[in-house]
């Protein structure tokens, strides 16, 4: 039996394609979220690839931010629910995700049976996500993907005040313009979302097994200053960015069966 | 006798001249604050413009955020006792102080004899302070200074749903491209300034009189906005952006009468 998840999110479309709730048979990752065509672009592309048609799905469930106006899905289910699944899909013994997205950032804490017990978020304020980081990349010119090497050449990490993004941005402009290093400076501007995100993982109760989500889980540079700042092993795998969609998948899965 | 107040703020530096603790007889006000040389020209400005050499000057306090860098000052004191007393100098019955700055928005809370009796602060998050508004106009690609006039045109004003000044950024380009009006906008931006400034005023425990001071109190839209909001009339002067350095005159001149 084959099922879909799609998680739809406020940069990215996701989706995976499961067989028997056991075996990820195709996944597929698009730039841009809700409101754009990208979340249905995503499901033809997964479908398309894996030489399945939309009769041999049997079920499909929607997650994430735009869940809602999604009109190809069977059903919706709260991210929260999916990250959980996802998450303990790829790692039976996770007990904790940190989600930080293109314009928030979440701490999903897991019972030992894998229900979540905690959970808090920050939508509301741009610094901690990766909206923080995309300002910080327009400054500097450069793309973030090359946060991470760049930022593994720095022996003298920046000291960013300011955890607002606006007033930390100046701090940028004004630290370039004095003529400190680049390294440095993406150094600094990890740590700062770190320290954030571990604010708010450290309120949620986080405790390891950990592993990072969402699309900042690609970049080491954060991942090490959230391990240091947390003191605490992160786990992160290619498979992170589907947690949601693996779960919707499972989901779907379990509904399908019953 | 003639006293010299300075207030250095984190954009600009404002000096007021006092006759005997009574009478304002020179001000000056230059753009650039701590760690420029702005402060310094604003104190030679006032004193040339008055024709008063530094050795009739009895007595010069310096405030702001500024203050302990500034070498020409006899003593420092903090700007909250100054805006009380700069605030009561020009309105006798005042009660509550809005002062909303280039990146902070404070409201302190008098008693009825004129003392501080409560003070709430942001200086950690550019919403609801001018930087907000700095943002706003260069995406408009216009002057602070016409904000006010072009709000009053507004019919329809926009609604922007994210306090944070980056999320609400992207919101007011998404706006502009969409074909809302540009005084519709800039109505609901100066709406968003004073919804977070009342809260702030909410929680410091405001009451009449209330008056303005800082650069943000002469944009009339925010002023309205804020008056709306919190159900208050509130007063501003020509002289609102002086209160600190009145403050600090009138507190140089209470220490040399010693
Ligand atoms: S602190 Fe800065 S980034 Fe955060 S909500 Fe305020 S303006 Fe936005």
């Amino acid at each position: 039996m084959i099922t879909l998840g799609i998680d739809i999110g406020s940069t990215t479309s996701k989706c995976i394609l499961l067989r028997d709730g056991k075996e990820i048979i195709g996944k597929s990752l698009l730039v841009g979220g809700m409101g754009t065509d990208s979340p249905k672009k995503a499901m033809d592309t997964v479908l398309k690839e894996c030489e399945i048609t939309p009769e041999d799905v049997a079920r499909t469930i929607v997650t994430g931010y735009g869940r809602k106006n999604f009109e190809f899905g069977d059903g919706e289910v709260s991210e929260l629910t999916c990250h959980g699944l996802g998450g303990r899909f790829v790692f039976p013994e996770l007990r904790s995700v940190i989600d930080i997205g293109g314009q928030d950032a979440k701490v999903i804490v897991l019972s030992e049976s894998g229900r979540m017990s905690n959970f808090v978020m920050n939508d509301k304020c741009a610094a901690g996500t990766g909206r923080f980081l995309d300002v910080m990349a327009t400054i500097l010119q450069m793309d973030i993907g090359d946060f991470d090497a760049c930022a593994a050449k720095s022996s003298d990490p920046a000291s960013i005040s300011s955890t607002c993004t606006v007033f930390a941005e100046s701090e940028v402009i004004s630290q370039l313009a004095n003529g400190v290093k680049r390294e440095d400076l993406i150094a600094g501007i990890c740590s700062s979302v770190a320290a954030r995100v571990s604010a708010l993982a450290r309120r949620a109760g986080v405790m390891p097994m950990v592993c990072m989500s969402g699309g900042v889980a690609k970049n080491g540079a954060v991942r090490r200053a959230l391990s240091e700042s947390l003191d605490m092993e992160i786990a992160v795998d290619p498979l992170a960015q589907y947690f949601g969609a693996i779960g919707a998948a499972l989901y779907a899965y379990r509904q399908a069966i019953k």
